[in-house]
């Protein structure tokens, strides 16, 4: 039977919810978790975790309910973890609090785990109840949450074009298509994603940073996210043949690097490197790049920028998890460049079939979230 | 100095519009006008024009008011004729009925009568206030107001496209890109104009019957607009060289016909015909097309329906007054049919900027209403 909440349970849940929020651009790999302790129907404690290896929600909760902790409700946007990580485990710290009563949004989404946290708080004798606003919580966490479910990232594939579908005119000319506070989205995005993929080309062609720049991020977003605690994600760049040089901005601006190649290319960077073998087109193979920029790099949530060509290949192989496509007002004419190298499609089942999630207008442009319709 | 307008007119002046939408599939070429009768502060009648030759709707609302008109205010969406055109002037029998004031959202739009009607009013005694949901009641209109204004119809460009800009694989194979609800949306859009305008290539090709199909209508159209009610818009089809035959599915669809040809060309069809001369291209001259559909078939707005040829024909002569696009969620690939056939673009400000007014969906697909950005 599924637990019964009360109008007030909802609205603590929804507020431990955008307390989790507050780490949105900070906690990756780890996911965002909220907190919010009451007693007697009054909050005596909020937490939220902020960056990986500092303490998790509940901690933060607990300090501030302190003895007021005893016999209180937790709500946890997540299940409290039951194991030794960085930190000590969550259900023990709310056992030994003495809450009389826990609500989580969600168990654990790691298979191997789920329910253990649950079960030390029920062993305990607390009352545990969970599903309160179980799909805003995922809504926090979707690369923390693949990943536990698959061992593979969440991608999400940027696009940008007019409205007839053009990256560029069919001389290449294409700056700019979109508007400021679309490219501000942009930075947006990367800020929340564990790492930028991009390719080799891309970076050489337009000499991208590919990292955040604060000063270009939302004002909404700069008032919650001071420049001082900026997360730069990863940026992991394809470069099958190791063409990339230490002239390029890439290496001159903030942020890890990842280089990706060739297995059979002896590399000797001194930045991260993954190598992959390459598939039956003789590209670097995508899902091996996915899966190892997982296991090797703990990246759970991937933002992919790059030209039409990558989009084209991660279409085709089905990785993709979320389109973001900002759509300009403008007409480029039918011999511009494409926004998706697929070529030969020849009936209508061979088209890639989108659910479009949401729409919006984000300065002059439209923005699309969409994802692939898998074949039912 | 504006005239001041109290929360009661404005609610007065937004049912007098809601009145008028009712003529909205019925009323072309005549604009769609509502009126309201209020003595007391209550409603006393109520009216608006369904159909040319009908009365106009100041005549419904004082037939139901009958005496309590006296004294009365009258809110009128447009102002009140002052000519004898099939029915006798409004601006008179308000006159007559000896109503005590007049509100009209807004004047009447041809220049060589604008006020005429309030300047009766006037010199009868009766106050007259101007400008209460103006922009409400000009978007009833757009056709009317444009060919009142610049002796041309109001011209919406229809196009449908995948989310990468395409209307087609590159063999053609097109159907369906766009739901069944975006094909009921374009009914609606046919249903609301005076002419449906496309070319006898796309007739010849498609097959096209170009009306409106009740049926077809979505079912908030269908339960205020009766099936015995249904108006046909007039179908114009650029035949430059006559070459349509009796025997095609438009012939034999209700709904009447235009056929446009080079006046090179001796016509001797039987249905209405009308001879334009060529551009500097060799293709029949657009804004002759328009022009003379206004003057000798009275049409003022028209809805154009065709491939990617004649879409750019329209935007490239800068014809086009709202886009409406229908963009389905699919990815086509690079290699299929684009959505305009502009060619030779070569730097950004040859590109055409649009500014967009509306965005929403429709069925599983997103529709985008928008207008080209004028050179400032």
């Amino acid at each position: 039977m599924k637990p019964s909440f009360t109008a007030f349970d909802y609205q603590m849940m929804a507020r431990a919810i955008e307390l989790a929020k507050k780490g949105l651009y900070t906690t990756a790999p780890n996911p965002n978790v909220g907190c919010v302790i009451v007693r007697d129907a009054k909050v005596v404690g909020e937490g939220f975790h902020y960056r990986a290896g500092e303490p998790h929600a509940e901690v933060f909760a607990l300090r501030e309910a302190q003895e007021k902790a005893q016999g209180a409700t937790a709500y946890v946007t997540l299940e409290p973890c039951s194991h030794f990580g960085r930190t000590p485990p969550c259900a023990e710290a709310l056992v030994k609090a003495k809450v009389g009563k826990v609500i989580c949004a969600m168990q654990d989404p790691n298979p191997q785990v789920a329910g253990r946290g649950i079960k030390i708080l029920q062993e305990a004798g607390i009352e545990v109840q969970v599903g309160l606003l179980e799909s805003d919580s995922e809504a926090l966490n979707p690369g923390f949450i693949k990943q536990m479910k698959t061992g593979m990232p969440f991608v999400q594939l940027k696009l940008a074009a007019s409205l007839d579908g053009k990256t560029a005119l069919k001389n290449g000319v294409s700056q700019w298509i979109t508007s400021p506070e679309a490219r501000k989205d942009v930075q947006s995005f990367r800020a929340k994603a564990g790492a930028v993929l991009s390719t080799s080309k891309t970076v050489i062609d337009d000499n991208a940073s590919l990292n955040v720049r604060w000063n270009d991020l939302p004002s909404s977003i700069q008032n919650q996210y001071p420049k001082i605690n900026l997360r730069q994600p990863k940026r992991a760049i394809l470069d099958k043949n190791l063409v990339l040089t230490n002239n390029l901005k890439l290496f001159q601006s903030d942020g890890e690097i990842i280089t990706i190649s060739d297995s059979a290319i002896e590399a000797s960077s001194t930045q991260s490197h993954i190598s992959v073998s390459l598939d039956k087109e003789g590209q670097l193979c995508l899902d091996e790049v996915l899966e190892q920029l997982n296991k090797q790099q703990q990246i759970n949530h991937i933002w992919v920028e790059a030209g039409a060509t990558l989009a084209a290949s991660f279409l085709k192989q089905n990785l993709v998890d979320e389109l973001i496509i900002y759509l300009a007002p403008k007409l480029m004419g039918t011999d511009g460049r494409g926004l998706v190298n697929l070529l030969g499609l020849e009936s209508m089942d061979q088209v890639i079939d989108l659910e479009i999630k949401d729409i919006r207008m984000v300065g002059s442009d439209i923005r699309v979230v969409a994802t692939v319709k898998q074949e039912s």
